[in-house]
């Protein structure tokens, strides 16, 4: 069962309070890929510049990412640079450069099309509609969106993710896509919008999973030392994506028990929590599915009563 | 198994975006009375004016509550006043009137000396201590604190807190007591001060319970609508002490299972989320043990996986 998933590949220029990096390999459809990467094989559509070096490329392959569909053109792969506050809860941006990614265009290889599972990246919704219409027999799709796609192509947002399986997006975004503080309102709101799964992730404070009849919430890990937050909503998609398509479930048409939505739940969360251990993608030099199993069973003894 | 509970007993000017009240009895004294009194019989030490409201005392006189310590002085009862922004996450105190309250010296009425469990609300942390010193057998004794008393009589604090058995305080106040931002590690430090179990409440985010081998973790109840926060805090305190004392646990010993310390948890925060649904103490006019133990049995729903 190979996912697919699409999204940005970046260069990082990254600053916290424990240290910086200048140029670390980042991008939504990375942390996806590696983080699915411990339940399924990946199979990834993005692009980057001629700097992108073979050993990130080498990085990806080793954790059995498919990259036939990791266009390389001409130019720079996109860069961003940010630095957070001393509490970590803030993050200023400093600098965004789309450079090869501000002409995107996902076009997805032969071998991708009849694919089982979609995960469709934070990029302009129409490109994501544009990606779904070229998978043939999906067994389901959602995505990630942002505040930005809300406020500026908001028709096409709704358009787009009318026909996904389910929707995950962080706590802030939710509001301000419904407008309605109260999540659990909110929450309902958008299950009106199409999706039939709603993920609202809520960083250090853990995750919460809504369908129309259920509501599963789970605190988030507590972790000894965050270093670097970046990337861990992604890796939480890439865990709760790669252990749904891992275990084969068909969400299109609702064949699943929802405690193994839960338990998607959970693995996201700990991939999430992995993620904030080191800086940028660090941290999947050394992380085993075994270290990953461990982490969820102490989630089971954190929150059992 | 009875539970003597000292605090404050007030009157309360609340606002928040859903309405308001001039004159609301409140006080933490209390909150943690009636929450705790759906699973014990608590036994209040506090001060009143000849203010205080016949119908008021006939409240907590119906909910089992011993009025023997509640002390009538001539004056009047403490007054506080708030407002809260619209989101409901900030507070901001219009005015504060000592009254009687400036110069309660709490005293246990002989009835009292003799009870299983203390519970000490936030007041001077001398206060504390010396009703500590009238119990003579207590089973478990721990308390609140703020951030008013870890500025100006920090040193009293830490004697105080030296032999409790557990200390329920929240997260901004946890990180100030032991000047760490990281929570865990925070927790860690709070332990070498005294208590053996730490309670960090965490307002609509939950709450977490640490001991020196075992951590607790639940999200918080999501309220459909949230009416007033005002009390939660010690709503949650009432129904962790209540539910312990319930069960006869003698934590002093350090005899008990931790899951019913976990349990003790979700109680608390059982009785945090239905303080919110009303106005002040208004939900307790209605409220029953069986919607109490139903909305456990939903959290439990809510967090298995």
């Amino acid at each position: 069962m190979s996912l697919v998933v699409v999204g940005s590949v970046a260069y990082d220029a990254i600053e916290t309070p424990n240290g910086k990096r200048d140029r670390a390999l980042g991008g939504s459809c990375t942390y996806i890929a590696l983080s699915a990467s411990y339940f399924t094989k990946p199979c990834i559509v993005a692009v980057v510049g001629e700097d992108f070096a073979p050993e990130d490329r080498a990085l990806l392959e080793s954790k059995g990412v498919d990259l036939e569909g990791l266009e390389r053109l001409p130019g720079k792969t996109f860069f961003w640079s940010g630095v957070y506050s001393d509490d970590m809860n803030e993050r200023t941006t400093l600098r965004t450069d789309l450079n090869v990614f501000a002409d995107f265009r996902p076009k997805l290889p032969p071998s991708y099309v009849h694919q089982d599972y979609l995960f469709l990246g934070n990029i302009q919704p129409t490109l994501q509609s544009e990606v779904r219409e070229q998978m043939r027999e999906v067994r389901f799709v959602g995505g990630d969106t942002m505040n930005y796609w809300m406020l500026h192509t908001r028709d096409d947002l709704l358009a787009t993710i009318r026909n996904w399986d389910f929707l995950l997006i962080n706590d802030s975004e939710a509001r301000m896509l419904v407008h309605e503080h109260n999540l659990r309102r909110a929450a309902q709101k958008i299950l009106d919008l199409g999706p039939h799964t709603l993920v609202i992730k809520r960083g250090e404070y853990g995750a919460m999973l809504f369908r129309r009849d259920t509501l599963f919430m789970v605190p988030g890990y507590l972790l000894e030392d965050v270093f670097d937050p970046t990337g861990a909503g992604d890796c939480f998609a890439g865990g709760f994506v790669g252990y749904l398509a891992e275990r084969g479930f068909d969400l299109r048409n609702n064949h699943i028990d929802v405690h193994e939505l839960h338990r998607a739940v959970i693995y996201g969360s700990v991939l999430g929590s992995f993620c904030c251990e080191q800086f940028g993608v660090e941290r999947f030099h050394t992380l085993t599915r075994k270290e990953i199993d461990q982490r969820f069973d102490e989630f089971r003894r954190f929150t059992t009563f």
